[in-house]
């Protein structure tokens, strides 16, 4: 049984709230449960300094956690001087994922910043944060065809991200953190609206896992991404 | 005329809500109109070097803007490795504010790490930090003594901050963005529910202000901070 | 009574020495009893990245403390990796007090850098350097004129700096280390020549104090620069 | 066809030299065709702050590349001040495969610090530093187990690591640099000598894969891996 | 009687290896005894911004050591975040005893990159950094004669260094790590072909020295210096 | 002839003026023409943790430079955030130089920190330096035998610093600034009062310099330091 009471196979209550801020070109409140995420996409006229003249876009993002989102107050990144090996991790999958369903060429010349910040921490929120920032991400690009910037939208399939692991020997779906600190077998999966994967970061801190397992969290994970995606969707109106 | 159509001792609309994120001992999100913060109070059992055996308490602060708070993107501090020059002083005034109004000894040996974190900024982020700051200490506080960790409050008195300052020629209550990079004069002043000040930075970068201008400003700022505390004790229910 | 037996209205005794080191464009001792700073003015032939091409000057000012200025030695900033929130808050008010009182579209596309660095401390030196920076400023730009590159000053006025502060219940002016350590309410002031404000910072760490208090301070600090600018003329040969 | 003419499912030649450099407690130069990583490990009698007083051992690793090891210089990490997002991604991937295969428990209070350097680089440094790193970690262990420090070794299994990836529409094993650089998808395999997943992290920059090429792709990894654990095996003469 | 039963006056085993990694335009692994030391040259074609277009190059170093490439770890300058004195004053002598023997002018706007990486240690560790990386900088020289893109030689002069000092009362030459970490005075000679010294850097931590003993250590200094020389010819096939 | 029409082997006019600043346990400012340097002695009664209870003491130094000590003025290090590689040499080469006159066994478990801090240069700072330090050294020495806290002093010998070169062909002493850009070869030796060496730093950007010129160098030098313990011993009453 999980702490949650939850099924194997179910999702926690997920919420995207558009507009959550004023000035952002996208902003989104992201909550897989108690897990919240504001997530903005932010549009600069310019692009970094390795793409100049290519005549392509670029998207990238960063990731920070309020230092008490937590259940016990983290060190602010800011005072320490610098970003974790997890936070840098988390802000380089976050950009890979994007830049996976966006033609960076039709993009423009212009450079679309994502912030993924956590306001409330349980669980999930790497994958929280991919999901939220599509839809800042989405929002952002219809301002720009809105704006006649661009002609038609570069985004080429939806994406989301969702994590399972084996919780006391069983495969679970969108594990919350009672269940993320206990686990043997953490997976984060982010795949595209037509199924395809975008990333698979499957960790065995404690016992290594099987290709059978591999197998059944996977199946987890397409299913979640199904209804995340739906949800998307819904809040896009789409 | 201000641009919010406000008269010149107008507050805009302040919003105290407590219990906003649910991990820290005290958490309130503070809006003065579109000028949004998230304030939480973490206890943490221990005090830093200096006091260590001391037998008194401690209350620090720290103070970040998300990147896209503001209407351009401003670089993240954590990516940057350092923390601005304004960012600490403001963290420093919100530290010495509120323990202007704490009896440290009575506190015990335990410190109150608040962190004022602006989702949205419209201006007078440092006011709005240090009025609902005093909120979230003060249901840290109260929790200890639910806890049975402290026989009585050290909490002498209420402390919140307001922004005056001299737009186009007129004092004005409450700076928002627009008036705050226009105006001549801008002053924060802490006070407490007594009537004392705790605070009182008036700089001009525009023309220096004259000595009735300084009156002005402060019977202004009086009237504010009356009204706010106002308002925090009404969310205390007190 | 004083530590230093001086009346309460009564300065430190005040030297102003001009052409104090031969390298800078302006270098100004500056002494107020046992503190003592060196002020040097340096003139850049070009502008901040954001002030370029827009036609006008910039006046930024940098302060620092030799590590045994002070009775105990501290950490030299320099290999510590980085200036502390004092040092910032210091450096960027000094800034904001000359540029008050500079005319920064007719200094033309160049910036004049102040250096203060306290060789020896004993209270006040924030408000020394600020003093004797300005002294150094106007060497600088009588350079800058009797070179030809301005033909007027761009310097609309004098500014001088004075600390002020509620010492055992009584207001004082000029504050020496033995009292600022122990007073309750710590104000320093910056004016003009012509009286007015150009900061107001009051702090009570201690005990907040009463708008009566304030009205005494503000009145002790506009005896002390008055007597501040003079010295000021007097070094200049004004 | 390979641009190293080599068949879909075959290794580059894989060569582990023990005993490379002469202070380390294990020294192995670990080469993956021209990717010639050095492998140390560095006993230590005592454990990072987390895990003091909790009777059990630590393993942890860093990583890091000679400027010259690659095509064009890279900035030296020591001179920018800080380690990439790469850099600290790679170091905790070690780290965690090697503790995967390890009873910390049974290690006792001492940490071993794994140092891989690379030489020179032609793709797959993080495959063949954890392939390599395990030998070296292999023969500390053998040296505490020697010198009466531990009574039996507290390796549970083999732990070894290949590149997969899908290189012009195929799917193919331990991609070298020109592979590396131009395939759709990347992914690392971590599989213990039981033929468990310690990690799976793939990768789609380009083209997003098919649950399909996912499964050739870890059929081609268990392959690999196995025959790098045989490689193993040689070289410990085990 | 040395520790290692050498005579005074004579070299470790000294070896050359060109072409020791293969992507550098020079690439040189330098061993004196047990201590190896990879040395890189890297060609790139600008140089650094204070020499922007005054048709001259420049030849700088950098140096490093692997963590454990010494008795007991030493800490990882990339983690730690900054590189010690001892690297800095290191890099900087090897990159103004490489410029001593280069006409910059005849170099042409190119900057030459050196990379010293000593992967094990004991003793000697900077005097065979420079004995090798101007093997290094020779082959990538020729290369850029080869490429046409130098008509001549811009290097005027062999240059070779050597450490001496004073163990146990006895000048001695090529100092080990167990003599270098006992004796009183250490001195390092770097010197030309033609018999003139670039550098001499004599430090008595112990026992200052005297006139004679300076005298004694020059001349064994100058023999090591010339057998270096010819290994390098050697080396170089000149 | 040399630009100040000083004669070869003459010094500029040295001046070292002890009790320069009020709080430091030894201070002094020296002069040597026109570079000026403030160097205190802070007693600290601890030692750093590499040589907690081993009975002995410690003697390290930091140096610095003004911003505007310099003809352009310089980059404050404590705003770039780190030390450059000449700064770490010099403050190395001070402590050695200090150290090696020092028993610092009889010195007991307690730390002098040395601080040179350059107010005006104009060429030989560092060995300005370390003469002055000398000085300020021996008053901390001889305070802590007023206050009982050493029996008998440590200081084994005295020690001071001069800079030799080749300029336009010609052994010189005591090189200023135009000098010391212009000459092909520097050296600074470092002699104690019985005519050893502490250290000697020659080094050639320019024409390496034969065995000949370094003979005359180091005469010149000797006379020279001979002159400034003389001076020493004068400016100490001894």
């Amino acid at each position: 049984m999980r702490p949650s009471q939850r099924s194997a196979d179910a999702l926690r209550a997920v919420k995207l709230t558009r507009h959550y801020t004023r000035h952002a070109e996208g902003s989104v409140l992201v909550e897989f449960g108690d897990t919240k995420v504001i997530c903005t996409a932010s549009v600069e006229e310019s692009v970094p300094g390795f793409l100049k003249g290519r005549g392509q876009g670029w998207i990238t993002a960063e990731y920070g956690m309020l230092p008490r989102s937590t259940g016990s107050r983290m060190r602010r990144e800011a005072a320490s001087g610098k970003q974790s090996g997890r936070t840098q991790e988390i802000q380089r999958l976050i950009g890979r994922s994007l830049r996976a369903v966006v033609d960076l060429a039709r993009l423009g010349e212009r450079q679309i910043v994502i912030d993924c910040d956590v306001i409330q921490a349980d669980g999930g929120t790497r994958t929280a944060s991919i999901t939220g920032a599509f839809v800042a991400l989405h929002d952002a690009i219809s301002g720009l065809i809105a704006a006649g910037k661009l002609a038609e939208s570069p985004i080429k399939d939806f994406v989301a991200a969702i994590s399972v692991g084996v919780y006391e020997g069983v495969p679970v779906l969108d594990l919350d953190y009672p269940e993320d600190s206990a686990c043997d077998t953490d997976m984060n999966v982010v795949m595209t609206g037509s199924g395809r994967f975008v990333e698979v970061q499957g960790t065995a801190e404690g016992e290594p896992f099987s290709r059978q397992e591999m197998n059944a969290l996977l199946e987890l994970a397409e299913k979640g991404i199904g209804e995340l995606i739906a949800k998307q969707k819904e809040a896009l109106g789409l």
